[in-house]
């Protein structure tokens, strides 16, 4: 297989110049100005594929080329937006793998069986309405009836009529396809250039409030002191320890800290948290906050309470388009492992309705979501390779 | 002796009345409406006590009557400001003491061998400008050369003149004596009315800055994550555990604490705290820090780093005068004990230029700066005998 890769590294470069900032990373939050100066430069790049494009009420860019046997869709592609100051990979080369796909059909004449849809989504970072808003959007994924959904839509111009409006036939998904980087550092410590996924993992998250009592740092004595702060340390050290020895799928993070009143000279009476559990299996996220409650009440210098505020389940990619995409890897003898993904994903929103299969390549060091997020061309365009004859593979099944 | 103690207490509440919120307490902070309308109703309160009264240009309330014999001036009172939704007590209560002395002599008809002063003090509670700011005016103790000085000052319509003319002759003081609530809880939990002041902590706060490695919480594995926040967390636990054991007087409090960038689904990548250490003797707080600064050598997941950003001395009360605080208390049988103050007073700022001692109160359970702080009138009264007493037996001293 002959992949213009001069083409797609071009191509990824060039949308990723789209909202560059003097951080040295680009900031292309989704419904920007920047997202639809990147939006309007992928529609112009899919019709020069040979695409017929348009863009949705909610800002995502759907090429479609139809199939000459079946009506049903194969889509490709990722996001076009970005997190503040983030990278040029992270949703950018997905979407202009899809593209290249294209190119790569018409320029050596391949009418596929089914439809084609290359898409670039619009808001899977998150923000006010929530991550992989532009996906949720077209799966019907939205909850019309939320109470504030108006007024928030209004600060972009967008009403429940549009969303109504982007909201596609999904039995008409044959499946979705998305080739992305992996965010993690399993393939680049192992140094394997692609993950095949098996799924995304369920995100819960609670809210820790630890009440003591704040009192003169000064006169009042180390003992009997009632330290909220010292007490959520407590059990945030005991918390992480635990966590990393469940296994090699759960992640805990403390990521959000506030401590009341925040003053060199008083002891905190309340401090809060939001720990964060990810894991394919809910069982074992809901074991692990019960451990941790129970630490919690361990501690005597504050009393604690727990509220869940998100919930969001595991997702399995589909069984038969992982064993497809194993074989493709086999029979072109490139290295590869099956991992679950840490981070949600359009696809994670697609699954809902249709069957997902996701291709990682490596992150070097892991890192995402900042300027230095780096992957190796090399390994990009064994993922293209790899994406594309899955493609082609899947289209032979009618 | 007997004491009007009616008036003693209508007294505390009547100017305890001034600044009074919402929440139950007051909030009558330095150079405020609120403070000079206390500093107005003391003065005339002094006057009326038969006190030559000024209030000088930084809002110091001073109240004179000549001695008969010596020039020398015998200092006592405390200070008028208040933290936010403080309590009555707090500087209230020496202030309003002092003026019950003043009317003690004129209506006891006692001619005094010193000039006395009775004297109310501005900002003590801290601020833009530091604390005990009103006291360590009069003693000279601001640096006027101090960059941004001029420009806070403008702030409260203050110039570097107003404070020269603030600053008096301190080798005219005798003696200082300030009676004050513990706000803490020794005398409270052992039950003993009067604490003689042996001397003032000593004050260190360093900040601490971990740094770790910011990174996506959900594609990050637990091992090898440098995450800044478990860091800082795993470093006050042990901290705050050393510095409960080292002896009765040390104190350690992290009483801020701000992680970056404090998003769920981001790991923490830097991490800073305040730390505040308390001790009569610097090299305990001293030896403190270098332990500490062991401890966080020994976490590998942040790198950090000690910045010192206050350092102020402990002070010794007069040990003359902790002997006749002493004797008084003998003679007149109350159960007394020596304690150190965890907390910083006027006396700190005027016993470097003259010798101070302190008279200290219970609080209940421990708590000021609060609506709650609370002292038994029966103590407050005990305390009066001892002060009156003192500086009746110091004046004897020609």
């Amino acid at each position: 297989m002959k992949l213009n890769t001069d083409r797609l590294k071009n191509n990824i470069l060039k949308l990723g110049s789209i909202g560059r900032t003097m951080y040295g990373g680009i900031t292309r939050l989704g419904f920007t100005d920047e997202y639809y100066k990147a939006a309007d430069l992928f529609k112009e790049l899919l019709e020069d594929a040979g695409l017929e494009v348009h863009i949705d009420k909610v800002g995502n860019v759907i090429g479609r080329k139809k199939g000459k046997k079946s009506e049903k869709i194969i889509m490709t592609g990722s996001h076009l937006d970005t997190v503040v100051n983030g990278g040029i990979f992270d949703g950018n080369m997905g979407a202009v793998a899809g593209l290249e796909f294209a190119y790569y059909i018409k320029e050596n004449n391949i009418k596929l069986n089914h439809t084609i849809e290359i898409v670039g989504f619009n808001a899977e970072e998150g923000g006010e309405m929530g991550g992989t808003f532009g996906s949720r959007a077209m799966m019907g994924l939205i909850d019309l009836d939320k109470k504030g959904l108006v007024e928030k839509l209004g600060k972009y111009n967008l009403s429940i009529d549009d969303i109504k409006n982007s909201t596609i036939d999904t039995d008409r998904i044959k499946c979705f396809i998305e080739f992305h980087i992996e965010q993690g550092n399993i393939l680049y410590e192992n140094n394997i250039p692609i993950g095949i996924v098996s799924g995304i993992v369920g995100i819960t998250r609670y809210k820790i409030t630890a009440l003591g009592e704040s009192n003169h740092a000064g006169t009042t004595m180390m003992k009997g002191r009632k330290d909220a702060f010292q007490a959520l340390a407590k059990l945030a050290v005991q918390s992480d320890d635990y966590i990393s020895n469940v296994d090699d799928i759960l992640v805990g993070t403390f990521g959000v800290v506030n401590i009341y009143p925040n003053m060199a000279n008083v002891i905190p009476g309340k401090a809060e948290a939001i720990l964060e559990l990810r894991h394919m299996d809910q069982n074992v996220i809901d074991d692990t906050i019960e451990r941790i409650k129970a630490i919690a009440d361990s501690i005597d210098s504050a009393k604690f309470t727990f509220e869940k505020i998100i919930s969001k389940k595991s997702c399995q990619c589909d069984k038969d388009i992982i064993s497809i995409i194993d074989k493709v890897c086999k029979d072109n003898n490139i290295k590869y492992k099956t991992i679950h993904s840490g981070a949600g994903h359009d696809a994670n929103a697609i699954a809902k309705k249709a069957p997902v299969g996701m291709i990682f390549v490596p992150s070097e060091k892991g890192k995402s979501h900042c300027p230095s997020e780096w992957t190796d061309w090399d390994d990009i365009e064994k993922g293209c390779e790899i994406l594309f004859k899955t493609l082609l593979k899947i289209d032979e099944q009618i």
